[in-house]
């Protein structure tokens, strides 16, 4: 491996590890919107756990820029915001509509999408750079992510859209 | 079911409509970009292949429009805007790299998520409301947009990561 193209395959990393610590954070501080908003009590209580969660998932993006001697710092990405702003957006058209949570749901969802490519990306690349401890720290993020789009998806099939339909 | 309610969801699934109407447009433009940039022999071809689905994919849509009696028709999509931006930025600075293939990937991988996504409350949607003929056609999408990600997430399993490191 030459030392020049292992290291732009570093800077890759270490980029799209600084969009995803922007991202995270955006998402941190749009949770708590979300969960007020939110009008089942199922959909409020995962928006709540997801925020802890997503707490954790900072702390391990920040061992991760440690294993790499980085200091964690994050880099606008835009595509969070693009995702967040339609979120915002779709929350104030349905306010008051019995649809508004299943419009919350599809916002999340579309977040917990995004994460999985980045996450699974990342992984996929500190794999390639044999950097074990960072693949597996961004794995359980991975994972965690998944099983939350999983329970979205759940949430979404059960009662909120049907309270959308009955309301 | 409640008349008012129900349309209200319907309200919310042509809205939804229409931003994945917008993104898939725009990911038709971006493409033969992609395809033009990737230097992978691969993941040029995969790019292609991509293109012609998506064509299949605008006109699926089309058929769903006209499965709820509207007009086909876009409406910006913050989140798409954003990560082509973010794809865009990406090529852009990674010129000429021997991690750019990786980088284009990463790119096309997070647009794929964002569809899956979008796909997936759609049909759900789509089955809600009883709208039979437009979930089929809405799954046989989200059943290529997740064999196109699987496919992506192969190449960068393989060779593409790999030409990035041994370039």
């Amino acid at each position: 491996m030459a030392k020049k193209e292992a290291k732009t395959l570093d800077e890759l990393f270490h980029d799209t590890l600084k969009d995803i610590y922007f991202a995270e954070k955006k998402i941190l501080a749009t949770l708590p919107k979300m969960e007020k908003a939110a009008q089942a009590e199922e959909l409020k209580r995962a928006f709540s756990k997801h925020k802890t969660e997503t707490e954790g998932q900072v702390i391990r993006l920040e061992k991760v820029f440690a294993a790499i001697d980085k200091k964690p710092q994050g880099k606008t990405c835009d595509a969070i915001v693009g995702i967040t702003d339609e979120g915002a957006e779709v929350m104030k058209e349905y306010k008051g509509s019995p649809a508004l949570d299943a419009a919350l749901l599809a916002a999340a969802q579309a977040v917990e999408h995004y994460e999985i490519s980045r996450y699974g990306t990342l992984k996929a690349w500190a794999n390639e750079l044999g950097l074990s401890d960072a693949a597996r720290l961004l794995e359980q993020t991975l994972a965690e992510e998944k099983k939350t789009d999983e329970a979205l998806t759940k949430i979404a099939e059960s009662a909120v859209n049907l309270a959308a339909e009955a309301a």
